[in-house]
């Protein structure tokens, strides 16, 4: 219990004086999907916010060019501002970025592009001002966003169609996955390692029908676990109409089945299971239209697109008004991403999923923070209990991925263009089926 | 700037230890509206917060007799609870509250009864909760809701009909408003000693042919003032869309003219301006069919039964979602709810008007906090910025108002009863025109 005995002083303004973004690489494997391929790096950022107290906390987001030339934009008007005061960040940063030209950089593969740029660019510093505020008030994140229901967040297995290795490399730990049995082993070996309790399959990639033998041929090998499958709209309304009506009864939700609000409503219409998304609906914006149209079930936040974690609980309280589920979205990412969701969720009381990671796909030798960490068990991770987000970053580990960020020659996430390059023949097509 | 020089040593469970609610009394005017008149006294209640850290915290609520009833069962479920865990509160109340069959105590006078138990329950203690934080953290409530947006809150001047005192009593400094000039001559009197720079005229009390020659006598007087009227649903839809058009070009808004979301939405496709409301969205459940049926332009957001600070907070995250404007309603309080306001309204970006109160109503020299906490400047109150709410309990004071509380004699508010005893012929109905 340890009582604080009294009334802590007024602390005056805590006022941002800098912030360094560092890019970073990390080895990726090959994972495949309905865009290409995963290159052998994957990028992020990480945002240093520096302040006059002498304490700093840490973002991480989106590694690509054009999203660290917004970072780096959105960083050169922070310094002055009160680290308690998020509006006021958020305010200057959309207006540094109000005439915004950069391309691309929106660091989801082209898959997502309707994010609100101010809102993807705000993400990562508001985790870092949440981590500051959180190391200067001595709590947790999880308090500042209203208090943990929950002492550990449940994860699912993120199972993707992937060869053996990068094409002139050696095979990776977890073999191919080019088939039903491939991907029942990958799942097996997920489930083995990690504990959890739910399974999504990246899907997009084959024949539909084949997607559907793996999702049935992962029903036989786990009959209890909830099941999703997330084709990243690689279907038209009527082949996801027909999967949908192939896989009912045996998913959890069908997630992003068809591009598009409107698809998505006349696919809702036909099928009977939840769908889910986190394509139609990336930004505030996207909502209203969503529910007029009837479009979707589930919403998946992300707090990379949406803003961060305060403008993710005001998605959650939409979700809940309007009796959406909720569920959560991942790219690859680093340790200090998986603490802030984690925070994030132990702070929503209706979310009613477990969250997406790709956290078994990354090398465990490579983090920027401080390495055990963090540990998965049935699929669950510990909520920190440390100020602010409870971790902290390893400068060796950092430079050293940033050195490889450096050399590794990647400096834009293209899936298509590195699928392209081993195979001329391929074809970007949306929907594919 | 006085920077902090260190990181704060992580402060361990705050746990509440027990709550100390007080109903008091203060006076109050003879307003009149479409229920009745005002009683002589209003009642409400003061909750205290305590912690095993020896600090307290304070919020302010409805003090009838029903609803003290549910703050007593709620805050017996609150100790052993960590003070930094609202979510934890809010389900503990909910678990509480479950089989409520406590009569009444909503505090709005029967116009208002839909709102949300638990949430009408959580505010205070929510409020209390936040006191208690931002106490112990050395900042203001308007930090640990995301920051300040504006040093001021604007407030609307809010004009009631009303008799020169309560029967047999002496007249109040107020005077008599029963016709287009009492009420222009009260608007002149707020707006000399408050500053406001919007008025309100709460309606419904007279013909709606009287209360337009309110609305049009205050513009010639006060030619650039915006101006709202709410006859709190007292008008059928005929009536509504008549008056609407009336008045088309001379208000802000028009306020829950008609009762009902069909109602409503009925009178807006019809009408020009901008319909707002805190009768017929006042839970988060009244949000999509309102929003479905296209009800309203503006809702009303009060603190007191929307569960409190933060979710007020993801209410406004609707409205500006959904491209609503929002206000803020009030009822008679005190000092403590004001500053509760002020903080939600400064961390508000999107809070798009004035704010309703009804300060000038009360006796100045009635309050619970501090005599002297706050001052009316051009119709603005500046946004405390000490630790918590910024407001100190005047014990003395609270004794006092108590014990008023204990002989008034008033247990529940009761405005159409007061009407009837003094007017038996009076008849309650809506709508009334």
């Amino acid at each position: 219990m340890n009582p604080v005995n009294e009334q802590a002083e007024h602390l005056d303004q805590v006022t941002i004086t800098n912030v360094t973004i560092t890019p970073v690489a990390f080895k990726d494997p090959p994972l495949l999907n309905t865009v290409g391929v995963h290159e052998p790096y994957a990028l992020r950022a990480i945002v240093e916010v520096h302040t006059d107290s002498g304490v700093s906390g840490v973002g991480e987001t989106y590694g690509d060019a054009g999203h660290l030339a917004r970072l780096q934009a959105a960083a050169a008007a922070l310094p002055g501002t009160d680290v308690f005061n998020i509006n006021e960040l958020r305010s200057r940063m959309a207006a540094a970025l109000q005439h915004d030209q950069v391309r691309g950089g929106h660091g989801m593969s082209g898959m997502v592009t309707g994010s609100s740029t101010t809102d993807r660019v705000l993400s990562a510093f508001d985790v870092a001002a949440l981590d500051i505020q959180g190391k200067l008030l001595g709590r947790p994140i999880s308090d500042l966003l209203g208090g943990a229901v929950r002492d550990t967040v449940q994860f699912s297995g993120y199972l993707f169609y992937k060869w053996s290795g990068h094409p002139g490399q050696n095979d990776d730990s977890w073999g191919p996955a080019l088939d039903p049995a491939g991907i029942v082993r990958q799942a097996r070996k997920m489930v083995d390692e990690y504990g959890f309790s739910a399974l999504k399959l990246k899907g997009g990639v084959f024949a539909p029908e084949e997607e559907v033998a793996a999702v049935k041929a992962l029903r036989a090998e786990f009959p209890a676990m909830p099941l999703r499958i997330d084709p990243n709209g690689a279907w038209t309304v009527d082949t996801s109409i027909r999967v949908g009506k192939e896989l009912d009864g045996i998913l959890e939700y069908l997630e992003d089945p068809t591009p598009g609000i409107g698809g998505m409503a006349a696919v809702r219409r036909e099928v009977g299971m939840p769908l889910a998304t986190n394509m139609c609906v990336v930004s505030f914006s996207d909502v209203a239209p969503a529910i007029a149209a009837g479009a979707v079930d589930v919403i998946l936040s992300d707090h990379h697109f949406w803003g961060g974690l305060r403008r993710s609980q005001s998605l959650a309280g939409i979700t809940d008004t309007f009796g959406l589920g909720l569920s959560m979205h991942s790219n690859s990412h680093l340790g200090i991403s998986l603490a802030a969701m984690v925070h994030l969720a132990a702070a929503t009381p209706n979310l009613d999923y477990a969250c997406d990671t790709h956290w078994p796909w990354k090398d465990p030798e490579e983090d920027v923070v401080r390495a055990g960490t963090f540990a998965f068990d049935k699929g669950s991770v510990k909520v920190p209990t440390g100020p602010g987000l409870g971790i902290e970053l390893d400068r060796d580990a950092l430079e050293r991925l940033h050195l490889q960020y450096l050399e590794c020659g990647i400096r834009s996430r293209d899936d298509t263009g590195y699928m392209r390059r081993l195979d001329p023949s391929y074809v970007l097509q949306s929907p594919r089926w």
